[in-house]
């Protein structure tokens, strides 16, 4: 079986240039013992993947120069060494940016595709989603009354954190690009306020939209926004910290002036908790949970979700600069090849 | 009875100047219902005090222009008009920068000099000593085996913390500024490993003092040695943060480049806890485990303490400048009149 692949070509230098992204054919062994020949239907695409296109040392090995690059996929079985699966199982792997893949079987689930769209694995029911519920959750710990705020939050992640923190009896307050994202906080997803980061008069719609100030906020994106925000954080506010896309590009610590000592000056006199995590450190304690509270929640309609997919596999360079442009409008995911079951 | 009392006189821009304060004597009026007639002995000279100078925001409220100086006392009961307490007891209050105070008896404490020096109120078994104690162990929370590192090391917050680390099975690393002050981290205060921030290799010394990286950061000065400090933390590494005195004086934003995302990029990528505190959050919960235990380590010799005694209220200001400078070595107390307990 061949794969077509996408290879990390080079670092990319500040934005992920054309040149480096490579694309390869390969002929791929038979699966093994316990392994599984998969077809790649739906790619993930993330912004934690910048990280992993550099060098430097974070909380996952950056992937080589020259390997094909990582990420979230749903797949169906064409062939199967291991007795717990068959071909045309629909299942969630780690199989990255391309078309077909040989993988141990250990490590790989099975999706079911009467209950939900299989593409929520990789969205509202999957790593997305979980990075909202157990940083809102854990970290955050919302009370009723409170107010949550949110940046990137039409995206997976955002516009999760909002809804349940309704859910949780908190007032959410979402912070999205343009006029559009902002009507769909309020009128999709039932966020209580949107801010426009991007209209001129965007700290006076964050302060009329947080009157009681903010007592949590997501912290996914860094930069300006998040400058505007912390000015306006309550005592013992909470600030889970699960990413700062704003930044991923960036090739040199921007010119001062020095905003850190200011920073610190807010943790100190407002007693706040900043908190950076990685989803994994909150799956065995609350994956479970997760999966039967959201799947509740999507069925319900009390969680509503929005993808953004764009076809083929040669679609997702561009598209995953797009993501870190702000230029998708919901769950990023590139669909590979056909849907068997939509 | 007359009081001389520093009073503010204008708000410091930076250093503290001595156009900044005013002495004055006062006719004290009479105690009423309640109150009692007070006689400073100590006055504690303490960072926060720099903050309270300004008119900016923080979690206290500012000295007014022309007020007296706030600060922690211990004083002898010269007249009592509550029959809790009778002239010749030794009490602290919050009487701050002048020799006589009349002052409602709620809110005052009886200390008990046969015990410990009643100077120990305000260092080690009072606010700074409780502010090691809280915030090495409820934000903390040392792991026997891990690396606790503390800076202004010798000061009454730092070696209080070093040494419960120890005491918890952590091992302690102090900073300190010049050699007289590092030996005594080793020597006196049991500290594992001491690193000079004065010195050309300060950098190199610290990463010799941490061979296992820093799981405890306990945050009082920022500045460039919380930069060098940051680069050392692991992976999960929490950082009570209880003061940046670094910074007490700066009247700007420092130049740049801006160290905020790289900060942020360590807090996501290390999943750090950042937690400001003020010691006055811990009280209800831990201020009677405090007064045990640290009465008990003190007792037994398992927690020293050092004292920088300066003579005279007139002598205030100028030890303050220092405390800034980090001039002193030990607990920073201002004798401002004759200590019958000695």
């Amino acid at each position: 079986m061949k794969s077509t692949q996408i290879r990390l070509a080079s670092r990319p230098v500040g934005v992920p240039a054309e040149a480096d992204f490579d694309t390869v054919e390969v002929s791929l062994p038979d699966p093994g013992e316990g392994q599984l020949l998969l077809r790649v239907i739906y790619l993930s695409l993330d912004p934690y993947m910048r990280g992993r296109m550099s060098a430097a040392r974070s909380y996952a090995d950056p992937v080589d120069v020259g390997a094909v690059l990582v990420g979230g996929t749903v797949c169906e079985v064409l062939e199967s060494s291991d007795p717990k699966f068959a071909a045309g199982d629909i299942v969630l792997s780690y199989s990255g940016w391309q078309t077909h893949d040989v993988a141990d079987a250990r490590g790989i689930r099975r999706l079911d595709s009467a209950t939900t769209p299989i593409s929520t694995a990789l969205g509202v029911l999957g790593m997305p989603g979980f990075t909202a519920y157990a940083g809102l959750l854990e970290i955050g710990r919302p009370k009723p009354g409170e107010t949550v705020v949110v940046a990137a939050a039409t995206g997976p992640v955002g516009s999760a954190v909002g809804q349940i923190a309704k859910i949780k009896g908190a007032r959410a307050v979402g912070i999205a690009g343009g006029a559009d994202k902002c009507r769909a906080l309020t009128e999709e997803f039932g966020f209580d306020a949107a801010v426009d980061h991007r209209a001129p008069d965007f700290v006076d719609q964050l302060k009329a939209g947080v009157p009681d100030g903010i007592d949590v906020y997501f912290e996914n994106v860094g930069g300006p926004v998040s400058d505007a925000v912390a000015k306006r954080l309550n005592r013992f506010a909470r600030i889970p910290v699960c990413g700062l896309v704003s930044g991923y590009n960036a090739t040199a610590a921007p010119e001062g002036p020095d905003l850190l000592p200011d920073f610190l000056r807010r943790v100190l006199t407002q007693s706040l908790t900043v908190r950076g995590f990685i989803q994994d450190e909150f799956v065995p304690a609350q994956h479970q949970n997760f999966v039967r509270e959201m799947t509740g929640w999507v069925a319900d309609g009390s969680v509503r979700y929005r993808e953004d997919v764009v076809a083929g596999l040669d679609s997702a360079p561009g598209a995953f600069r797009g993501l870190l442009a702000g230029h998708n409008f919901g769950k990023l995911i590139v669909q590979v090849s056909d849907d068997p079951t939509s």
